[in-house]
């Protein structure tokens, strides 16, 4: 069965109303009244963010949720995407099938629906990229620009364990020692905190999407705003395997700092005036979503991350990372 | 110098508004009342839609002409784009300085700014991608469905030329007897009738744009509709370049047939009643787009495509065409 055949079959099935059933040049979206757009746009590419040879379902969940990130971070609710398949020659029918089923998967966790895109054939690496669109009510997107003097600093789920998968596709983590396939799957399937997006809007002032790595993104938060913020090492969250590791390694606090530079988590990290913590913590029960108060907005530039006595740490750049 | 920052510093300058000076991490756009989005995404892939090791400011505008033809094929006026550039490490930087001169041309010739995307590293072959976004007046949308029995086929521009460039480029062409050079510069660097995009959603009940090849997409806008085109083949406009290098074939019907099924054409084929057909050829004219009558919607499925004499002839399928 041709290829291009087979996936424009699978992916008909996936399109929402606005994809005219992919089978037209463009879609069309009727934007609801009262609502701004919020779009962003994320590419993984086969040997750098995800490993030689893997596609399948995970890969898919990985394409989407990544997207999804960057929308639920603006506190905005996603509603379709446009993807970008470039394809070796050598993928087998049964891994597109896989993929799609990937999809499926995402798209029924983030209720959203494929709107349009394009596949083509490459010489080279599976190439994935997506548009993601989603809506946030009129002048209610929340930017990295807005932290205030003052604002608590706070973070969605764990930091790290998307890092410690990698160190384990690398073969630099004790496989026998530690529950390795929990951060292997953090790795490939990152979780964002999508019940958590109405509370960004809501509460926060400023946020970013952790990608970069959290002290990273963190700073560059406080450079769009202008501002210092002031990070307490020791409060960044961390699972229980994660802090299992941690706590084996002769430099805690290095592994600690590499956890927190270590990016791909896909979590937020956001400013919120002290008042509005309550309500934030309140929503975030509600929604099941971890939220940890990791530190403060203050005057300066940049970023300041302590160690357990308060002292300031010196921070590693984030690495550069691949297979 | 790193690349990135390079990049960065190249494309903020590209930015528009809803791109908040691509240093968030996402685009926030507020859609204007009373109108619809029309959203398209296209990709090309080094090696597969250009040549291996040419990156130069004409696969810029090749890569925004592509997404254009979309868009304006829907009777929409573009706004913005993303863009997603995976980059080879052995890209010099004089290249990408030239890819973004070719960026701000097209931008200044489309009226479009960027408002986000991805740069990422690859293994393999340059891959770009983009997601360009336009507005139509509310329900004013062309799609390929619309086409009515009795309505004419019309379609921009002239067709061919842009395979005779690949042809060039193949080397099966001799460059000392044909302005070769000018059909290589139409398969680089398309040109779309973005001056006519309005007449396209005043005049037009069904609008396909030629990228497969003109009897292909042809096709596919019968099938959409339900109906059939019947098309004239000694109609199909050609340059006068074009018309010398089918009148030196052998095979002239073969050779025009060539042409019609060639692809890479980014004009636009569209279905007008007759009553129209005057008003849309005097807007063209106002536009300086050629526009030309080239058949019929006919009752019955698919495509048929006539001789000089009126005679059915047997259509080729467009072949796969890469380097």
């Amino acid at each position: 069965m041709d290829e291009f055949a087979f996936i424009a079959g699978h992916l008909s099935r996936l399109a929402g109303r606005e994809g005219l059933g992919l089978k037209d040049d463009a879609a069309v979206w009727k934007p609801p009244e009262g609502l701004d757009a919020v779009i962003s746009m994320d590419t993984l590419v086969e040997g750098v963010h995800f490993p030689q040879g893997k596609f399948d379902a995970q890969i898919a969940q990985k394409l989407i949720a990544v997207n999804i990130s960057d929308i639920i971070a603006k506190g905005a609710d996603p509603l379709g995407y446009f993807m970008s398949l470039s394809l070796p020659e050598k993928i087998h029918l049964d891994a597109l099938k896989e993929f799609c089923s990937g999809l499926e998967i995402a798209q029924s966790e983030y209720d959203i629906k494929l709107w349009g895109g394009d596949t083509t054939r490459t010489n080279g690496p599976t190439t994935l990229s997506v548009t993601m669109i989603g809506t946030v009510p009129k002048g209610e997107a929340v930017l990295r620009s807005g932290a205030k003097i003052g604002d608590f600093v706070c973070v969605t789920g764990n930091i790290g364990g998307s890092y410690l998968g990698l160190k384990t596709l690398l073969k630099q983590i004790d496989t026998n020692k530690y529950p390795t396939r929990y951060w292997v799957d953090r790795y490939h399937v990152p979780q964002p905190a999508f019940a958590l997006r109405a509370g960004f809007r809501t509460f926060a002032n400023a946020t970013i999407d952790v990608s970069d790595g959290l002290l990273a993104d963190a700073e560059h938060l406080a450079r769009a705003s202008n501002v210092c913020i002031d990070l307490n090492l020791p409060a960044i969250p961390l699972s229980a395997a994660s802090t299992a590791w941690v706590l084996a390694q002769q430099d805690q606090q290095g592994a600690r700092l590499a956890l927190a530079t270590g990016g791909d988590d896909y979590q937020v990290v956001m400013c919120v005036s002290e008042a509005q913590v309550p309500s934030l913590k309140k929503q975030a029960a509600r929604s099941k979503v971890k939220l940890t108060v990791i530190g403060k907005v203050v005057t300066g530039a940049g970023l300041i991350c302590r160690g357990r006595l308060g002292e300031t740490l010196r921070v590693p750049k984030p690495g550069y990372k691949h297979f």
